[in-house]
């Protein structure tokens, strides 16, 4: 199949936003294997920042997440957070990219996320064996890190700086959303 | 409205069992309030075996969860295991009855589980603040019970035989999901 993204297409934002919105099923529709092998660690850091700017477009958390074979580069799951868009309790950019991936052996895959795991995700990421993880952003939080090292995780920090914005921006607006997605209504709402 | 669990209605492992099955949205029309509140800390713990009943009849994981208000005992959310069924690489009881649950104030809620919480779950459960746990098998599964004490959450054990012997004969005949379940594909197909 003859795709949009290929060998000679150029890595530019707009072809990331059009991976970033393309149901994972469908991306072999938009772009190729020589395409995906083209993608830089930053570059995929970057879909995952687009996939939280959509997330806030559509009024939630702007923190996304994504999943690709370490062999292959293939995008194999990704998402974003969820609280207000499902009334989800707690799926976040990291959780939302899992579910996206299914049942894979996350063993021969790296996740990028926008923002530093919380301390549920890091324990899903090491539990589920994710071999690889980068965080686009410990300006706005950080703290699980070590945690996931200890476990045996590979982690680097490929701050991406359009994604702190955004958060810092978030936050500042939305600090009881803020608040609510790290610790639930109860933290917000104690009498 | 009247409904067939009321007042003066028994209650029987019939009307457990169709309560495990209404959608939570609809269990108005089943059961009034009266009958929520008689229901015992067992009954809602075999409402959770039910459930975990009804995964395993549907080829999953023999898991439930079962979440209550405090103050008038109605069910704010249930569920079961997902991880065949959806080919979900980690939602088990705990997280899908939160998901049924929605975005609320969990620090006003208790938690029966059928099995004792995995490390994701039970990170979950004391960062949304939920104030109590029930535990319905420490037998085949235990260990993040001293965790969830040390983070201020009350656990409580109260086993149930049928939910015991059910889990027991799924490990026994399906090791390889049980670890999956637990660690993912990875640690089933180390090479």
């Amino acid at each position: 199949m003859e795709t949009l993204l290929n060998a000679g297409a150029p890595v530019t934002e707009a072809a990331l936003a059009a991976i970033a919105h393309m149901p994972s099923a469908s991306l072999p529709a938009l772009m190729d294997d020589e395409f995906a092998r083209r993608l830089s660690d930053a570059d995929l850091m970057r879909i995952a920042v687009l996939l939280a700017r959509k997330s806030h477009d559509e009024g939630g958390c702007p923190i996304g997440a994504v999943i690709i074979d370490n062999a292959t580069r293939r995008i194999v799951g990704k998402g974003h957070n969820t609280l207000v868009q499902e009334n989800h309790p707690y799926n976040h950019g990291e959780t939302s990219a899992m579910r996206d991936a299914g049942r894979l052996d996350f063993g021969r895959t790296t996740l990028f996320t926008s923002l530093s795991p919380c301390e549920v995700c890091a324990t899903l990421l090491h539990m589920r064996g994710v071999s690889r993880v980068v965080v686009g952003d410990v300006t706005n939080a950080s703290g699980t890190e070590p945690l996931l090292r200890a476990k045996g995780v590979e982690v680097e920090i490929l701050e991406d700086p359009q994604g702190i914005e955004l958060y810092a921006r978030f936050r500042a607006g939305n600090p009881e959303l803020d608040l609510e997605d790290w610790k639930g209504l109860s933290a917000t709402h104690r009498p």
